[in-house]
């Protein structure tokens, strides 16, 4: 595909794990199974990231083809985000992290937030 | 859990990303799910890592409840992990991890191994 991976690997569940590409890149594939987004909605949801390291993952996951930003035909619209069909692909991985986390959390004593919803009660501001 | 993590996740994808706490770890838990396996053929089956990154890798999956050592009742047994409990309510993601990469691998142009096939012809070496 459009990234320069190994051509081999030990296992095939290390290669999923390198095309996934870490923690932060995983959430916003997360985040955009649900639903495409804008850039300033990322923003909004994804707070423990900075302008500079939310830009750099989602070209890297734009480069290595999981997600697509199609040219809005208004210049000011800011285009949203999206899976392409090979990010589609990692839907079931996507689901499963999510479920276990929603299952899993109490009994780790920690509490998750639900972003997406805040975000259609509260829309993020145009940031870009 | 025994290991300290933040009380709460801007959402529950992240949180589950933290548990499993980067690529190696999950290729460890990978081939737990398949069959307990002693340090020695952990050694075998993964050639990138050092001996001490496994180690700690090891050390730090124990540490978070999610694999576990019984002692071997012979001294010299190189007794093996297994996973426990919590870590086998993962299984799902593992398994989903595995079969996309097995399935997509031909689409990216990579091969990916087998290594606990290789294990089973070629024992390892006991090396602890």
């Amino acid at each position: 595909m459009k990234k320069a991976l190994p051509r081999h690997f030990n296992c095939a569940t290390e290669f999923t794990l390198t095309v996934l590409g870490g923690k932060w890149k995983t959430v916003i594939l997360c985040y955009l199974k649900q639903q495409p987004l804008r850039y300033g909605e990322l923003r909004a949801i994804m707070p423990k990231l900075s302008d500079k390291v939310l830009s750099q993952r989602l070209r890297e996951l734009e480069r290595s083809g999981l997600i697509e930003r199609p040219r809005a035909s208004r210049a000011n619209a800011g285009s949203a985000y999206r899976l392409t069909g090979l990010g589609d692909s990692l839907r079931d991985i996507l689901l499963s992290l999510y479920d276990w986390g929603e299952k899993e959390a109490a009994a780790f004593g920690v509490t998750c937030g639900h972003p997406l919803l805040e975000l259609e009660r509260e829309p993020a501001r145009e940031i870009q």
